[in-house]
C-alpha cells in the first residue's frame, strides 16, 4: 500500500456519477467521484452516506418529516446523509466529491427513481 | 444537520494532536486534527486508520515485517493504515489532516510508547 493522490486518482477517468473506490477502511470504501446535472432520488436504508467536497459545489436535496430542503455543500465541506433520508445529489458545475460508505452500498440506494442513463448504478469501481 | 465547512471547523481550536469530531457516519467519527511535531509510536489492534491531508504534508512511519519504512503523503493525498500495524505519524510543518475510525477508536492506539505532553489521548472532542 502506497499513499493516493486524489487529483491523481480524479485524473484516471472521465465518466460522471460512477465512483471509483481509492481505498479501503474496514468494511467502508472511500470512493471519489466526479459529478455535474442530477442524480436521482433514492434512499439508503441501513447507512449513512458521508460526502466531501472536494473541487465544485454539490446540493443534497433532502426529503425529511418536515418537508424537502436542498444543503448547498461549497469546496472544502462535508455533509453526512442520514440512513432512511430519500436524497438527490445534484451539481451546477463539474463538482468532485469523496464519499465514505459501507462497501457494497449501491449508488443509487435501495429504493429510487428510474436510473437515467448518465448514471451509473454501481457498488463502485476499482481504479486502473 | 447541516452542512460543516472544514475550513471553519479548524479555525475553531489551535490544539495540536487533539482530534475533532466534525460528523459521524453510522459508528465511525470523522476528525480533524492540527498536527506538528511527532505524535508515538502506537497500534490499533482491531482497525485500519484512514488519513486525508487537508494542509501541509503528513509523514507516516510504519513498523511492517519487511522493516520500516516512511509514507509521504502531501496535500491532497490519502493513505489506509492497515488495523495491527505499529506507525508514528509526523509532520515537518503545520499540517491539517482528516481521518476516519471507528467512534471510540483512541488516537494513540491500543499499545503505545509513553505519551508525550503534547499529544492529547483522547477518542475524539466535539466541535464547540
Amino acid at each position: 500500500m502506497e499513499p493516493i493522490s486524489l487529483q491523481t486518482a480524479l485524473a484516471s477517468f472521465t465518466e460522471q456519477w460512477s465512483p471509483r473506490i481509492v481505498t479501503t477502511v474496514n468494511d467502508y470504501d472511500v470512493r471519489v467521484a466526479k459529478v455535474e446535472g442530477e442524480h436521482l432520488w433514492h434512499v439508503h436504508e441501513d447507512t449513512d452516506e458521508f460526502f466531501l467536497v472536494l473541487a465544485g459545489e454539490l446540493h443534497i436535496a433532502l426529503r425529511e418529516a418536515a418537508g424537502e430542503r436542498t444543503m448547498v455543500l461549497p469546496k472544502g465541506s462535508v455533509f453526512t446523509v442520514p440512513r432512511g433520508t430519500e436524497h438527490k445529489p445534484y451539481a451546477h458545475v463539474l463538482t468532485e466529491i469523496l464519499v465514505f460508505e459501507p462497501t457494497g452500498t449501491l449508488s443509487v440506494g435501495d429504493r429510487h427513481d428510474e436510473v437515467p442513463d448518465h448514471v451509473d448504478a454501481t457498488t463502485g469501481h476499482a481504479l486502473t
